[in-house]
């Protein structure tokens, strides 16, 4: 039988030991568990930029992988722990809205507030529940301890708001730049499906994205179709409007950083 | 039965192919290791920071996981290769004091010097010992080899003081910051034991915690409950005395590196 | 039966989900594989790179590790995708040339271009063929999938002229700089057989290095025997002319990058 995959998204780096610690433990009561890391390089305390590569990346992994989600500026606090079920998948995480991205289909979707601190490694830090409670609560969920009995169930875990575009005006969208990838790619909140709908819509099929310092009306397929200096516009894998410069970062050129907003007028 | 384990602590990045060809060695030998990195950044040559983080972290692995730990800067040179038996665990390493931080209850050590050739990869480089000395060890070590196969026991192996606190006067301690963590946390070498005896035993039970810039004397429970601009005190995941900032670098704060002293004075 | 090894060596980082979206989509189709990074750190679209890390890597590997190799700026475009069987090992990657470095006994050589596409993640992308194409591709493969299931083979695969020390009069090289470690050590073109054998050939059986602001004659044998200052050549782990400083990094001092030329004259 294959092992229990768990995989990890933190923002606790790749230089300390605070990686290691969470997988010695999930090891050491689950020494089957195949633990693969998405990134320990979330920007620090950037709940929202785990948000977002955790709802890019799970529906990859085969159905109930264990996702372990530790960005948790308010550790020790009375925010909560949870332990969810959701699309087919196991998430586990501070209840900080960090799962926020993927509380869509309220259907599909389980949240137990985890709190049976016999699963809790002792003694018990105030500073690290990543090694303490996340950790010990994957591996004993990976070895088939039922979710109901890590805590209660709750319908109140904290959802944020992810940025959507808004219609300002007929045809007019306002969009945002929700995450800038280590190529400086800089991936906006629409979506081809969106884009493509309000484009066969328009009376003459065109459009014009427009941003400080940036006018681009026409969509590339492929990087290496962009211009080195300019950025262009595409869709990349996450299937979302992005913005890029062929083998140079879009980001560096522009100056544009996460949260810049650009509008998008279909005529 | 479970996969051995066997976790590699190395200043060799993660740029250059040399991580990789140390699990490319040890799985040529034993296809069914778990090869777990605890981190491959430890600060070029910095012995003691190496030091630091094995002895902070072994002891979270599964009984008798095999941890390779290489900081070599006298690679090639006369200095030895050891292979240990620790508190239960192994450990193989350069015989520099990198394993330092392990050496304190001689009950439960074992240390042989590392010269059986037979197993080490031919043809012997004398600049990378990672790959052609540690990593097969290691992956026969894992086999089933008995330690004493390696070599012959040794007592005079490389102990380096590390720095402890230091009553400077009655009720007054001399500290140190011993790790600087990727948060820019600043982890000091008072533990937890030692902080609350001497607070216990103070008459007023209140202490104030002193270095350049600096003036400390209350305790924080957790990150959150830290000032983002005055970098507090609290016990960290280590339990040892830690200097932070709320979402912020107290190092940078502060400017304080590791090797930076602090007074405690209890009263 | 030990689980087959899959290794990464892409120019993705570990910040985003790029890495980890290839292993989810290899573990979904294969349960069992054992991925290993040899590095996601390749200089961004530096094919050349990629090429010197993936030759002087893969050997180490059990024979019949499936390497998939991904720097791969013009993805999408009309350059192909290939699967290769050299040396007892499998490759997979674009034909950009990123394997040029192992196309040197054509007898060894299978060269297939992929064009399966019933083996393609759905629906598939313009910008990711990482993802969609190479990481299911090697999970079929490493299933048993026979090679020539992929596509046809070929012969006009793209193979680079990689730089070698080139004999401008008698006696005497002209090399290059192929490889800045992280280190900051400085890997040449040149080999120890090669060496060792114009050296034997000279009268006096010296030799002289010289570069910009560098003049060497003599061979260290290790790192701690350079000078920390005055960058010395020996021997690496590679097997071919290193110049390097003791603890620092030679490329500063020097301020030498890959490409930089020296010659060097026996006598």
């Amino acid at each position: 039988m294959a092992r229990p995959i768990v995989t990890l998204t933190t923002d606790f780096g790749t230089r300390d030991n605070y990686v290691a610690a969470m997988k010695a433990v999930m090891l050491k009561t689950n020494p089957e568990l195949n633990i693969i890391d998405i990134t320990n390089e979330i920007r620090r305390h950037d709940i929202m930029e785990a948000c977002f590569i955790i709802a890019n990346t799970y529906h990859y992994f085969p159905n109930w992988t264990i996702h372990v989600v530790v960005v948790d500026p308010t550790v020790g606090s009375n925010r909560r722990a949870i332990v969810a079920s959701i699309n087919s998948h196991h998430f586990i995480a501070p209840d900080n809205g960090v799962l926020s991205g993927l509380f869509q289909d309220p259907e599909d979707i389980a949240v137990y507030e985890i709190d049976a601190e016999h699963y809790y490694l002792r003694p018990l830090s105030s500073t690290f529940h990543g090694r303490d409670i996340f950790a010990p609560v994957a591996a004993w969920l990976a070895k088939g301890v039922e979710i109901e009995n890590f805590g209660e169930k709750i319908d109140d875990y904290v959802d944020l708001q992810l940025p959507v575009p808004e219609l300002v005006e007929e045809g007019k969208l306002q969009a945002e730049i929700i995450h800038v990838d280590s190529f400086g790619n800089l991936i906006t909140n629409v979506t081809r499906a969106q884009f493509e709908q309000m484009l066969d819509e328009s009376e003459n099929h065109a459009f014009e994205l427009a941003a400080e310092g940036l006018l681009i009306n026409d969509l590339k397929r492929i990087y290496a179709e962009c211009d080195k200096d300019a950025p262009a516009a595409l869709f990349g894998s996450t299937s979302q409007l992005e913005i890029a410069a062929r083998q140079r970062s879009a980001s560096e050129i522009l100056g544009f950083e996460k949260g810049a907003k650009l509008t998008i007028k279909f005529s």
